[in-house]
């Protein structure tokens, strides 16, 4: 086992009608000028943002509103909210949605502090960032994990580019959570956070030479759980605790906790799936599930035991007579694609509904392979043949 | 399940060779002028202190120590610490050890932040904090989970009392977790840490009410992996990785992560065990494993579906043909009476090495029902009585 780092000082207020101590929390976290950051017009008509407002109202806060935030959240949006914040003197930001909307604000939040810079600078890696305005999100979607986390991507659509940059400094001061809020979220969306919970952890378990038991036995049970409450929405949506579980699972599975002591995170699915999400603007949890069975094909001799494991404790893959690791393996991953279908997720892109050219493949490997600095992965490096080759592998 | 709150915001660094970012860490969290606090003479005999004190002074940053913390630390030494802090300009806490010199060491920072109060009265819940001095941890003892926590527990050496105090003021700003450090320490010790670690969550897990599928997956993985790493440790003390499972597992077991949603913990068998700690001054975890199994035949009945669980996923009890719930129940708390027996710890008041005469019976369960309001417990709600009975039960 490798050291490690671990760092969520987010405070989490987590159940029905949390919502009503948005304004207690942002005095308490100092916000005195807030910008409400929120995605399409669901959480205007929900009444959702009617009680932001009341809250804020109330603890004597002056707001302002930014909608229109779009899944893979546009560097446009971002700089209009910086314009925005910056003619009303905003001191703290608090985005009203699911990871789209919460990552504009970290975007946001970062450009405050240093006004005189190009926030994408930091998403191109050019720079790092020295600090952030203070932010606290309340949650409307269980995908991204990005209240707890310390991760921000942002697409810039004039480009096609989509890129992530992680730091401590843009963690959010609270989180609000209230299942009650995703109740009416339709099910391709609930189904596609799923997989993006679910693949929070997986790229953190599937990692080379430095896996702690204790850290391994987290994740497996937060795995177990998201793949039992996915089926259960799956069928009954606005199931409440089945909602909690999922909720509070995406926020334990992308804080740091599911990686502790692995040595540093694979997530090379997350980069193939952004140079697709780039390209074709499709849902990110939905994504990932179209390449990770193509990519786990690809690189489980690397690591067969992490598989081996992975088969029988997540999948509960019961190894009969004659069955080799590999066939163990095997099964788990196929396991894995029959657990997408249940759910209505595809299993590759195809099902996805885009059907990349050759030309396209390449493209999106050479912009995998620019966006990493040539290579990712931790479970096996993947330079750019090897992500050339999983995109074919999964059409 | 129920809502919750979830605050856990010390920065964790962990592993080999931490300690020497101690000065680092101290400056990033504001610290100029440190009360090095800690226990026996084996921390300065080590060197441990001076590595310590060597980091403090490449970054500039003055310090005084203060050595002599007991196991169930003393309130004379924490007024010597306020004393010695108040002389000194002291604005940050520094302590070596395990739990007492953690819990010390915020007894003293609530103390500092209020000079005028006895910070005694917290202690005793006749007024609340408002605020504390900082402080950061370097952990040398893994059992009582301070350096994550909301909790500090002071025993007053004249009364015999010995009472806790919980608020998130009190959370360090970090913990340097260095497994290396409790290689050497006495088997007795580590496996009654292992016992403390193990019960911070199943004073979480035996609720009524409110248990979420991922917490109990989380709660279960974290048992499991002290269960098993505590027989290693009693076998083979000076295991890195052993020890490593061991120190991070204290950390989450007692940080709050293994409650949630639970609707209130139980801890009357802490509680219980305060009593005996205060009158006979035992080995926390020792005591807590004398008395469990008695709270446990004494509760079982209230929430047996949480207990055949416990059997079933915890202790690897397996359901053989005309087992009742209750067969399991039972057979799952002798098999934990075994595991404690295998390490070597005792599983009743005559093998921890005391015998309460009737009369001090008596006395403990009037103690403990004044320093818990009457009663305590969530599986089932003990009353004074109730508590004598277990006392019974337990010699």
């Amino acid at each position: 086992m490798f050291n490690f780092n671990y760092y969520t000082p987010t405070q989490v207020v987590f159940g029905k009608d949390t919502v009503e101590q948005v304004g207690d929390l942002v005095k308490k976290y100092g916000g005195t000028r807030v910008l409400v950051h929120f995605g399409g017009q669901s959480a205007v008509k929900s009444g959702l943002i009617d009680r932001v407002k009341a809250s804020l109202d109330a603890a004597g806060i002056f707001h302002v509103e930014l909608g229109g935030v779009v899944p893979n959240p546009h560097l446009s949006k971002v700089y209009e909210g910086i314009a925005l914040a910056k003619e009303n003197n905003i001191d703290f930001l608090l985005p009203v949605g699911g990871g789209s909307v919460i990552d504009s604000a970290k975007a946001i939040a970062y450009a405050l502090y240093e006004p005189e810079e190009d926030v994408w600078d930091l998403y191109g890696h050019t720079r790092q960032s020295m600090g952030s305005f203070p932010l606290g999100a309340v949650v409307t979607i269980a995908a991204a994990g990005s209240e707890m986390s310390d991760s921000s991507v942002i697409t810039n659509e004039k480009t096609g580019e989509k890129r992530g940059y992680n730091s401590d400094i843009c963690r959010p001061k609270f989180a609000i959570m209230d299942p009650s809020l995703t109740l009416t979220l339709p099910d391709y969306q609930t189904m596609s956070g799923c997989v993006d919970i679910m693949m929070h952890t997986m790229e953190r378990y599937f990692t080379k030479g430095g896996n702690m038991e204790l850290t391994d036995e987290l994740a497996e049970g937060l795995m177990r759980t998201v793949k039992k409450y996915a089926e259960i929405l799956h069928k009954d949506p606005e199931n409440y605790d089945a909602r909690a579980e999922i909720m509070w699972a995406n926020s334990l599975s992308h804080n740091g906790l599911t990686g502790c002591g692995n040595g540093g995170n694979d997530f090379a699915s997350h980069r193939l799936e952004h140079e697709m999400g780039g390209m074709f603007d499709v849902t990110h949890g939905a994504g990932l599930a179209a390449v990770w069975p193509s990519w786990a094909r690809y690189v489980y001799k690397e690591i067969p035991e992490r598989f081996v494991r992975f088969a029988e404790k997540v999948m509960g893959v019961e190894r009969t007579e004659g069955m080799s690791d590999e066939d163990v393996i095997l099964k788990g991953i196929s396991s894995m694609e029959d657990f997408y279908r249940s759910i209505d997720m595809p299993t590759n892109m195809r099902e996805l509904g885009i059907e990349p050219t050759e030309e396209q493949i390449l493209e999106m490997a050479n912009g995998c392979a620019r966006a990493t600095g040539g290579k990712v992965g931790s479970a096996k490096v993947l330079y750019e043949e090897d992500m050339a080759a999983i995109y074919r592998m999964a059409i």
